[in-house]
């Protein structure tokens, strides 16, 4: 089944084109990007697998065309690898809010654009981006059906009480304040696969997957449920993260906006975007700038790599306490995936719960591989995340199990 | 060495008039509390040992005549302890923000008193108060040596990447924003205490504090040093307290200020005495309304003591890997003395540590007692702290260095 996978950001739409053979067997036909769109100049890159990659500059006036300049790329006869766009059989969605309403992925409707639409007001940056590639998708493929995949879905088995904050209760009344957490895609699919290749029983087991990008979150996965995850009403909650700040002084927020003169508007900009890695280090909001500057003795950047490494310690401690012990660590994620020596500080400090460390595997990066010895008593993987892969998953269930 | 201990709120003063004839033997001569400093009808509540408690209405127009009615009290015929003011040696102050000034308490003087000013800055509730009571005592008992005992104190000891945030770095040049912690008087002396009572040496132990009462924060204590604490820059981070809400996603506070039209002085209003127990159980700020309530049904009641227990599980366990292990816990505090059914359900789930605990000595409240079995891997105690005797404690060393 060839299945289109789409990510859209407000000015942006992400893809990758799948041909499912079966749940882990499958060909990456195609992947790109649409930037700048409504821009004067927007931007396609483009790459079919085993041909060249292809740049177009060009306006893009808004989601429909962008999408209409995917399709053509990928049936163009020099650059594309389908003949027919009637190949593309379902085209799946990453949407980033499912509030309460959405506990697994869902054939899209007019019910379900409704209750995305709904959510949006809790989540007005990409909500409303997501709708317009699902309409896009409507308007040019109205035949192919469309499935949505939700950031959140996977948490939304938390306990009550992980999930409330303790605020007025009327607000959760009125606006449905309360954590969600995000990167559930991800969080889903490495701790099954951190299981199985663990050699554990996902349905029972401790799980806690480290997901350690630009933006970072961290779950505690007991018998494959999701029980707490460090992200919460917005994704600027939890560790320490590229540009967001993570946890602080409620009042913290405040008393920058006395100080400086900000609006609430304005402190959060701040909070989101000049924060995190780059306001701490003053270097950079990639972590690999942060290990270039503190090899080179910059000691805000050795700082902001300390405090990166004690948030992942301190998380990966209360989820064991939440869950009365642990029989797996994941990292995954851009940096989870390729900075060993982060893995290793973490791991160092975690022999207390007889967690014993394989220096030597943790040296490989980017690939899957335990770096906990046989005897250890937690198991430690790094295990590569794929969101792609797993939109396309669920949207192919959900499409045969409808022909059904 | 009699020693007046006081501790002044913006409209209050709290005061204990203790006769130290050792560090740990002492005589309690009189405590009391003097309200509605300012307002049209103050109040003065008084009770030396041994005599009946008196309740005096009368206007307090301020700090100084406040003070002036705990002396008369004091001396008095029939309801006070001493025969002369001349007897009284020192006066302690608990003073709340040290800022990163003070490591430890301090004799005051005009250096002292400008530095407690510098902090006003970042703690505009609490720092004046306390300088009004050091002025007051100043007036009526210029001769009279007084000592300043900082609730920031002990935490100084923290390294920088506990107490930094990943805001701007700016933000900590201009406005020294980062994690101070407070509680540091009850954390130094329950951790203190609590080592010798276990029979540990608090030099070479891992001890987490939890010191849960009206306000609450869970400390680390690494080899007798703070090296973390749940409480920030302000009170108002950490776990769930009677009407503070902990840590919540930073932006909730900006949510929520552009949803209900409220300033930042407004939202942080709501946030410091709107929410915690109060605000998610629509019950009550009190813990023992609480239980009375879940014991009655309420469902809303039960979630908070639900979250409850899991903030403090969880910041135990983030402790815990902190300092990659714990030899001890500490329940202090009102509800940490006297709430043996949270302490139960805290411990079940830290059975991971190798805790074995201790059912039946756990029935008992209000003293110190272990609470763990003898062969538990990581020992429980419940230690009653007071604040004031270290206040008092502290004053007589400071003072008889001077006199050396």
């Amino acid at each position: 089944m060839i299945i289109l996978v789409l990510n859209c950001g407000s000015s942006s739409l992400k893809y990758q084109l799948l041909d499912m053979k079966g749940d882990e067997v499958y060909d990456l036909l195609a992947k790109g990007l649409v930037e700048r769109i409504g821009m004067e100049v927007g931007c396609l890159k483009h790459q079919a697998a085993g041909k060249e990659k292809i740049v177009k500059e060009m306006p893009i006036a808004d989601h429909t065309v962008g999408i209409k300049a995917v399709l053509e790329a990928l049936t163009d006869k020099e650059s594309g690898c389908l003949s027919t766009l009637e190949d593309i059989e379902a085209v799946g969605h990453r949407v980033v809010h499912g509030g309460e309403e959405f506990f697994c992925s869902q054939l899209i409707d007019e019910n379900v654009i409704a209750q995305i639409e709904k959510c949006s007001d809790i989540a007005p940056l990409h909500n409303p981006a997501n709708l317009l590639g699902i309409r896009a998708v409507s308007d040019v493929l109205p035949t192919v059906p469309q499935v949505a995949v939700f950031d959140t879905a996977f948490h939304q088995s938390m306990p009550e009480y992980a999930y409330m904050y303790a605020l007025p209760y009327e607000y959760y009344d009125k606006y449905r304040i309360r954590r969600y957490g995000f990167h559930g895609t991800s969080h889903r699919y490495v701790s099954a696969k951190g299981a199985k290749f663990a050699g554990l029983d996902l349905g029972y087991s401790k799980i806690i997957t480290c997901h350690l990008g630009n933006g970072s979150s961290i779950s505690a996965v007991a018998n494959g449920k999701s029980i707490d995850t460090s992200m919460g009403f917005t994704p600027l909650e939890g560790i320490i993260m590229g540009t967001r700040c993570g946890n602080i002084d409620p009042d913290v927020v405040t008393y920058i906006q006395e100080k400086e003169g900000l609006s609430a508007a304005e402190v959060s900009k701040v909070l989101n975007k000049k924060s995190g890695f780059a306001g701490l280090s003053c270097v950079s909001s990639d972590a690999r700038d942060l290990d270039a500057a503190a090899n080179a003795g910059d000691h805000k950047a050795k700082l902001t790599l300390k405090k990166l490494t004690y948030d992942i310690t301190k998380y990966i401690g209360a989820y064991t306490a939440a869950m009365n012990g642990v029989d797996l660590i994941v990292f995954t994620g851009g940096i989870g995936e390729n900075n060993s020596r982060l893995r290793r500080r973490v791991c160092e400090n975690l022999t207390y719960l007889g967690l014993k460390f394989d220096y030597e595997a943790n040296v490989a990066t980017g690939r899957d591989v335990m770096i906990s010895l046989p005897d250890s008593k937690v198991k430690v993987a790094v295990i590569t995340t794929n969101e792609e892969l797993v939109i396309a998953q669920d949207t192919m269930h959900i499409v045969l199990n409808e022909e059904e």
